[in-house]
């Protein structure tokens, strides 16, 4: 870049980005043509497609199948840089974005889009056994405990111990609940029904439970009602109004009204509740943003926080009153057009033009359990079955960023519907660490054949 | 498996096989079909196809696509058992292998198929900063370095530590370091070039140190000249007769001949030497193996331990003095064959045939440098260039153990072909870690802007 050109662009105003889901994403996507210049801040170098992330914790697919890398994709916003690294404080006096080792970034707009993490309703040591599922990190993690759990089985000799490595829980029947347990079934009596010797894996138990009456609590009743039918018949033991009291010693307590009960399991999967990530404090400590009860930023109708409006929050970290009902859901839609919602805005006001508010346009909500098994709500039309996970199937793959990205998820697809195969199984990191965990908690119970060898010829 | 089955398995002759790479992998599938039970022990639930884990190291290839399921590829073979663990001890006398956690397997013959670890020549301290490639967790680790320390020289406005960001040196000049010098150069020039806003990545140094007076030591001279001509070419600093003394600090001190040089780098790669695994070490001290200076383990003509008839050693931890020359080298091409004898004598043994001794057919040589450029030592013929580049990639697809990562495989290699695009480009696991680690070795000097915000409408 020529001196006269870094002139030319400090020049322009300047839109700092937070986070590269799909809010951010979009949005610096969108400004890529405008008169602007544009910085998104990300702690991760890439783009990660959240909706298919249960599929990297069950081995369906692997990591760059579904991320791509940010620089990759903006590559061509000749106006746009990414930095990594992580926030740590907003001066909104100043315009200036802090983040660490002492790197500071002006802006004129400020779009913060950072999403959510894992709530655990204030029992966070539930989380080490309960692992939940946001990040890259998080579906390798469960797809090594998942695994492992069937490794650590086929070794054990002690029959209760074998149970309790054969039960996985999940706990919560949203839409990724519902999606980890009908392919955790799919996993269990399918794909791996042949692999091991001492075990019989259709046998292990998928257990999901729900603290609603009902699965997929935001879709119509007809639809929760379908996909609890196509869970069941998968093999997942469903059960609704369940509320979990506590996760302890590898065992999962919950009410069903009055009545206690508890189930042994080494996997505990959490997909369950969500909070704001940090990102929410800051602006509610530094900027004074007005927060939800999870710590979400309460938005005005331009997406703006009263007071600053030249600070935007967007995506799930946003509780936006849309039309002043209750607050859009946390999905990849919603973030996605409120991300291409700023671009017009800033767009209109870089050139002084008005802009309308944003309005969220609802064209639905898509819910696959497995194989031809999905629910598709269009409020107008209801789909369920094999018409809905074909439906699913081609939004998923519309969407994933990269042309090589859609084509490897249809060959991996296409693979595992043809064998049953899920050819990303890699027990990974921590690898013997969590098997040694496991078979420690029963250490002395383990096989050991004792017959005699036969003659070595 | 109903009792009478498993009686009948019981009588048949055990073959415990340690290690699911080449060598134990292709003794197991050979003996698929012969009349013994099979057990192959592994600490990992896949097998690793490693001639192309620089791939994953450089942000080409998935750790899936090159990793396959060991249960997935054996599930045919119903006389065949997988167990994932550790083996920590073999008692030959009472014919068992001992595994962590209380296990034990009786076996009728042994195979020792656990290859090799990185070897530092004495200096261990050196791995943290120069790190080997063996495993899944090693191409990872690389991915992480080598990706973070562009971003950190995005960030940095100190030169002398940007210079430092952008040098990568690659320490020994066989395969895999030419390999991954030559990936890192098309990485560095090619694909990365357009993404950055205040780096120009083409100007990033990558310097190959080998010890030898040429690079790939054992291949013809005019091979060598000619990978060493088209490293060049892909911009690759070739430094020959380059003796490694030191590693401290993020500055690599070498000796050619008498001058002494120093090269500042906060990547370091180390492909230069290798060690017998941890079983080598077993194998001498508890069944009296002898091993030669890398603790490889000195085997009979039929792969067998003196003194021990039953226990065999395959692949790279075997030293086999073939037709009595020089060790057969640590390939993918020798544990194969290995394997296939091996699963041929222990069957001829069963049966009480005569076996031959074991005779290494050498195919010849393959290694590839970048787009168009390998070179082929086939003895008869030598290739360099287009055609022997068009037979490396046609051999590694056709040896890929599973179909759907042949095709994925060719679908990223084709993309990255035509796009120059490296789509597993992620900085995964630790990954803020070690950008801030290398940003805090020069914190306060990271870029900060400070110009005066545009006013905002």
């Amino acid at each position: 870049m020529s001196i006269s050109n870094q002139n030319d662009r400090d020049h322009l105003h300047h839109v700092v980005i937070i986070g590269g889901g799909f809010g951010g994403l979009y949005a610096a996507q969108k400004l890529g043509k405008a008169p602007v210049k544009v910085t998104l801040i990300d702690r991760r170098n890439f783009h990660l497609f959240q909706p298919l992330l249960y599929q990297v914790a069950t081995g369906s697919l692997s990591p760059a199948d579904i991320a791509s890398p940010l620089r990759s994709v903006l590559a061509k916003n000749k106006n746009t840089s990414v930095v990594m690294g992580e926030v740590v404080d907003i001066d909104a006096k100043a315009q200036v974005v802090k983040l660490k080792n002492n790197l500071a970034i002006n802006y004129d707009s400020l779009i913060v889009a950072t999403g959510v993490s894992h709530h655990y309703f204030g029992n966070d040591q539930w989380s080490e056994q309960a692992p939940g599922l946001k990040t890259i990190e998080d579906a390798i993690n469960m797809r090594r405990r998942i695994l492992s759990a069937f490794e650590a089985a086929e070794k054990t000799h002690d029959s209760q111990f074998k149970e309790s490595l054969m039960n996985f829980v999940v706990i919560g029947g949203g839409p990724t609940g519902v999606e980890l347990a009908g392919t955790l079934a799919e996993l269990a009596h399918r794909t791996l029904s042949d692999e091991f010797t001492n075990i019989d894996t259709r046998k292990a138990r998928i257990i999901l439970l729900e603290g609603a009456n009902r699965v997929l609590p935001p879709y119509h009743e007809d639809l929760s009602e379908a996909a609890k039918q196509s869970l069941e018949k998968l093999g997942v033991e469903v059960r609704t109004s369940a509320m979990v009291t506590n996760i302890e010693n590898h065992v999962v307590t919950f009410k069903c009204g009055e009545e206690v009960e508890q189930i042994n399991a080494q996997t505990i999967l959490w997909a369950a509740g969500v909070k704001a990530s940090a990102m929410g404090k800051v602006l509610g400590d530094r900027v004074g943003a007005e927060l939800d009860r999870v710590g979400r930023v309460i938005v005005q109708p331009d997406m703006s926080i009263a007071n600053h409006p030249n600070i935007y929050v967007i995506g799930d970290l946003a509780n936006y009153p849309h039309q002043g009902e209750r607050p859009l859901p946390g999905t990849a839609a919603v973030a996605m057009q409120q991300g291409e919602y700023m671009a017009h805005l800033i767009e209109a006001k870089v050139k002084q033009r008005e802009a309308d508010k944003f309005y969220y346009q609802d064209f639905g909500s898509l819910a696959v359990i497995g194989r031809h098994e999905a629910v598709a709500d269009f409020k107008f039309l209801r789909l369920k079955g094999w018409l809905a996970w074909f439906i699913w199937t081609f939004v998923h793959i519309y969407y994933l960023i990269e042309f090589d990205n859609k084509l490897v998820v249809m060959i991996q697809w296409g693979w595992n519907y043809f064998t049953h195969r899920r050819s990303a199984r890699l027990i990974t990191g921590r690898y013997l660490q969590v098997l040694e965990e496991m078979e420690g908690i029963k250490a002395g119970g383990l096989a050991v054949e004792t017959r005699e060898p036969a003659q070595v010829v």
